[in-house]
Formats: structure tokens, C-alpha cells, sequence
């Protein structure tokens, strides 16, 4: 069974008449079109994706009936059935009351739990996208002494990033003490050299990959515990990538590791999270996450950091196996 | 009164006791705060931001009261009231579903009707953003000739936009029949000069700018046409930008010179947008848009564009005033 026969499948156990999907990545995953703008793929016997007239040329790639709408407010209303299912973490409490109002809505969270599980063409374009970031966070590192401020090397990371496919999301150049916000956003003032974070990721095919390094020039004490650190619950954590454990116990064995050097409570993230069409999906390495048994096929970062006066993070991804197995390796 | 003063009188007309504001834009339209991770603005007698613990430094400049938070999903189950305000086409069914489901839901739509008109510290941001928009066009139509393909030159694009401020979203660059396709993904074949669509925008202080321009390195009757089809349709839509008029107007006049050319059909997508804090926001200018009326201080986009063997469009950014009033004036 094809990825739409099996949402069929799924749809009929939940004996629901028709699903609406409306989350690019997830019509991409089940037909093999990325809308560029709003569509919505009506799952039902004859599966029908609406497109914009803007995507009537990229849509004639899809692997279902096609139907250019030019109105989608009078057509998504013609929706028929008691129960729809819809993906309740995606579409908005204005389409629910829109077009729902009086159905019974039933969720699609079957579609995001297919793509946990990565098949082998996904695979390999991820250890692509991973392999596109390393050689850019190589050309970064390289760069780091003669760089003017973070801006001016995230833009040429993101440069070197989308020249060879596309960015995964915006580069992120934290240093000095801008290295201790997670997320902070590059600004114009001279790189500082105690601790630079660079986090980076690239697109290639629709697929992300995600890699954080932790550079420093300077020599310091600080930056040499935390790193230290840092990667031994890295590597505390990987160990427990395993098929079979707890998503949650990933996350504990990093926070064990951070207690230990009493660096825990500046830990400020969960310790990683699934990627592939998104860079942020099923399933989150977090305490929080209780039940998520971890299975062979996942992808996930393992990213430890620690935030106090300076930042430290490193972020690799692995594979969920049998053993885990790192689909990352560049080690400054 | 200030803009979140004026926010908490009308949650006080709407006899709300709590608005939950959770998009990103409109939080720090509010409060000065731009989240990085999830964060919920509580609008209540005395107004509280929920922060992520990673946000916490950033929400030190924060105008309200700060709560940082570990388990949202705790906190967020703590909100009372009977009526609660949401951003209705920014929530989700499953947020609703998991705090508000007993609770009767009130659209928090206020926030970006505020948005629409903009102020005079706004207006300074988009118009520092056009401005680095037209010097980055300019810097693109210089190298069209040497340009090896479409991915070079967007990649290139967006890295004289991120050094200098950032890319209000990813830059386009589409040629030959490609410019056909409005929402082309640059690709990495070689540039085709019959015609090439170049679309880009800046943000500088997370408000945005987004223009267009077709360029042609060939002689061409198709292009020729196409282009001065555009162009006037352009000219009569923007003349249409007068505060009083309906939105809808404006579509209607381009609508109008395009059909004079028997190309109207070939036009793809509404006229053009507002933007600021976001790329595209209200108001529309679509023909669908039956009631909207333009008022002076709104800043919106004039883009028509044809799209049949191969494309052309441009677009400029104008402030609804007495008159219109362009923001963006680069022209090849």
C-alpha cells in the first residue's frame, strides 16, 4: 500500500466520510505536491486535491485528481458527512466554525504519526540535507577569524546553504554573551570570541537537516566546563537513542549528565525533536513527553546546551536503530 | 492611550474578561516583545506575557508584566471566564478544544484592525525596508548577465538582504517558462532571459517590504506586450489607492486594463496586499473582498502580473492616502 491507500485505510477505521488536509508538508507526504499556496487535499474515496489557479502548473505532478479552485470559501462549504476529520493542530478555530460547525471533527494526527517512521528516499534525503550543512558549517568555521559581525556570517551561511539548496530555517550566529539566548538573532556588532553558537540547517527536497557548533578563539575556563559538559550529556543522551526506550528518558539522560556538573538548571530546551519535512516534528526528546516510545526509522537532533553568562550548544542527528547511529559527524 | 490601552477597551466592549493572544506579530505589535518560541499575551485587567523559559531575557524589554513558564499546558488550563478571546484564524481547533471548549470564544480580530493603519514609527521601518529592497533590485539587475542560474541569483539576493537588515520571505527568481508559475522555487538550470521575475523584500525591525520587477535580456514581442499590459494595469490600480475607495476597486481596475488585452484570464492571483509586521496581511485587494474600504494609513502592495508562456509582474508598495503615494520607485 501506497502513503494514501494506508490515510485511506486509517480514514475508514475512523469511519469518517472525508478528511480535509490542509498542512503543506502533510499534502506533500501523501500526493507529491507542495503547495505554494493555500490547497487542501479532500481524503474521501476519490481523493481530490483543491489548488489555486496560482498552482495549477505544480500541481500537475500530484498523484490524485486535481481541481482548480478559484472561490475556496464556497467550495470547502460543500463539504458533506456527519464526522470530517481535520489535523486539529493545524487547521484554526476559524475554519472549524467556518466550515465544521455543525459536523463532528475527528483528528488526522495518523498522517504525522506515519511520518515519525522515515522510509528509505526520505532517508536519504535528509543524510543529503545533513551532509550540505556540515560542508557549510566547515566553510563557517573557517571563516570564524576573519568574520566582521554575526549578521554578516549568518547571511553568508545561509548563502553558501541556499547556493547549493535551500535553508532550513534562518542561520543563527550567537556570541559572547548573545550566546546564552537559545534563540537569539544575529545583529551587526563585531563577533565576539569567548563563545559563538552557530546553528544551521538545509533544505534539499523538501527535506531539513539541523547542526549546532560551538566555536570559541579565546581560551577560557567557562567555555571549556560547559563544553565539556555540554558534550558528555550529548553523548549520555545519543546512547539512549534506541528503538524501544522512552523519548522522555533522551531528555533525562542529558539533564542527569548537566546535574552532575551542577549546570542543569541553565538547560533551558528539551534535548531534541524529530526532523524531516519540518525541522520541528514527532517526536519531541522531552521530560514532558510521556508515552513516545522511540522506534527504528526515527530521526531526531540531539542538542544539549548550556546558558549562563555565555552559551554553549551542540546538536547533532541520529537515526533510531537497534544501536543509534549518527547521521551527523563533523566535529570541530 | 497606548496600543495595548486601547486593545483592553475593546476586549472591555466586548465584555471579555481574558484575550489570549498568540501570534507572534501581534504580541509584539502589543508589547514590544517578538517571541522566539511559544508565548501567550494574557489581555486582562492586569495583562501578563507568558514566556517560554528560553525568551526570558529577550522578554525583559517587555511593556507588561513578564510569568515565565515550564508547562504551558498547566498554566494555560488555569484561564477563567466565561468568555475568553482568541485570534480565531490563528488558533488552532486543538487549542480551543484542549482550554476553551467549556468557554464561549470571542475573536480577538481587533489586533489586526489596528494593524492595518499604520503610525509614523511604523511607516519609517517599511520604508527603510523598501528602500534596502530597490538597492538589493538594483545590485540584481547589474548581474543578470553574468548570473549562472535562478538559485545563484536568489541565494545571492537574500544574502545582501540578510547582511544589511533581513529577507521578509524567500526570494524568487523565476525565468522563461518558469516565470509562468507565480510561486516559482528558484531552481539550479540556467537562467533563461526571455523573462525574468525577480521578487524580494527586506525586513528591518520586523517590518517588511516586498517588491517586483520583470527584467528581459532579449527581444521579445511576447514580453514587450505583456510587460506594457502590466504596467498600465498597474498605473490604473494604483490610482485607485485613495483612502474612501473600496479595496476591491483596485483589484478591479487591473482587472479592467487586462481584460482590454483579452489577458485577464492569464492574471493568477488579487491585485495585492497590505503588509508590515507581516508580508501579507490585511487588507487584500481581491475582488472578493466585497467590503473592505481603504483608509489613509494603510500600506499595501500593486501587483499584476500575467502568466501564459512565459510570466511578468511588478510590483510596488503604496500608502493609501488623499492620494496615492508610493513607497518604492525603482524602475528598471
Amino acid at each position: 500500500m501506497n502513503r494514501l491507500e494506508i490515510a485511506l485505510e486509517e480514514l475508514k477505521k475512523k469511519r469518517v466520510s472525508t478528511g480535509i488536509v490542509l498542512k503543506p508538508q502533510n499534502i506533500y507526504y501523501l500526493t507529491g505536491f507542495y503547495p505554494s499556496a493555500f490547497a487542501a487535499l479532500l481524503l474521501q474515496e476519490n481523493p481530490t486535491l483543491l489548488v489555486s489557479p496560482m498552482d495549477e502548473k505544480l500541481s500537475e505532478a500530484a498523484g490524485v485528481e486535481v481541481e482548480v479552485v478559484k472561490n475556496f470559501r464556497r467550495r470547502l462549504k460543500q463539504i458533506k458527512g456527519k464526522r470530517v476529520g481535520i489535523e486539529k493542530g493545524y487547521a484554526s478555530y476559524e475554519f472549524y466554525e467556518r466550515y465544521l460547525k455543525s459536523k463532528r471533527v475527528v483528528n488526522l494526527g495518523f498522517i504525522e504519526e506515519m511520518r515519525k517512521v522515515k522510509d528509505r528516499g526520505e532517508l536519504k534525503r535528509i543524510k543529503t540535507a545533513a551532509r550540505i550543512a556540515e560542508k557549510v558549517m566547515g566553510e563557517v568555521a573557517e571563516r570564524l577569524a576573519q568574520t566582521e559581525s554575526e549578521k554578516e556570517l549568518a547571511a553568508y551561511a545561509e548563502y553558501l546553504l541556499k547556493r547549493e539548496a535551500g535553508a532550513a530555517f534562518d542561520v543563527i550566529v550567537a556570541s559572547g554573551k548573545n550566546s546564552a539566548i537559545p534563540h537569539h538573532t544575529p545583529v551587526n556588532t563585531k563577533l565576539e570570541t569567548s563563545s559563538i553558537i552557530v546553528d544551521l540547517g538545509a533544505k534539499f527536497e523538501h527535506y531539513a537537516s539541523d547542526i549546532t557548533r560551538t566555536f570559541s578563539l579565546a581560551e577560557s575556563k567557562t567555555f571549556s566546563e560547559f563544553y565539556e559538559a555540554v558534550l558528555e550529556a550529548q553523548r549520555a543522551a545519543i546512547e539512549r537513542c534506541v528503538a524501544g526506550n522512552f523519548a522522555k528518558d533522551v531528555d533525562l539522560a542529558a539533564r542527569e549528565v548537566l546535574r552532575e556538573y551542577r549546570l542543569d538548571k541553565y538547560f533551558l530546551h528539551s534535548t531534541g525533536h524529530g526532523l524531516g519535512l519540518e525541522v520541528h516534528e514527532a517526536p519531541k526528546l522531552s521530560a514532558q513527553n510521556s508515552r513516545e516510545v522511540l522506534q527504528e526509522g526515527m530521526v531526531v537532533t540531539v542538542e544539549p546546551g548550556v546558558y549562563r553568562e555565555i552559551g554553549v550548544r551542540v546538536e547533532d542527528m541520529v537515526l533510531i536503530g537497534k544501536k543509534p547511529k549518527l547521521i551527523t559527524s563533523f566535529r570541530k
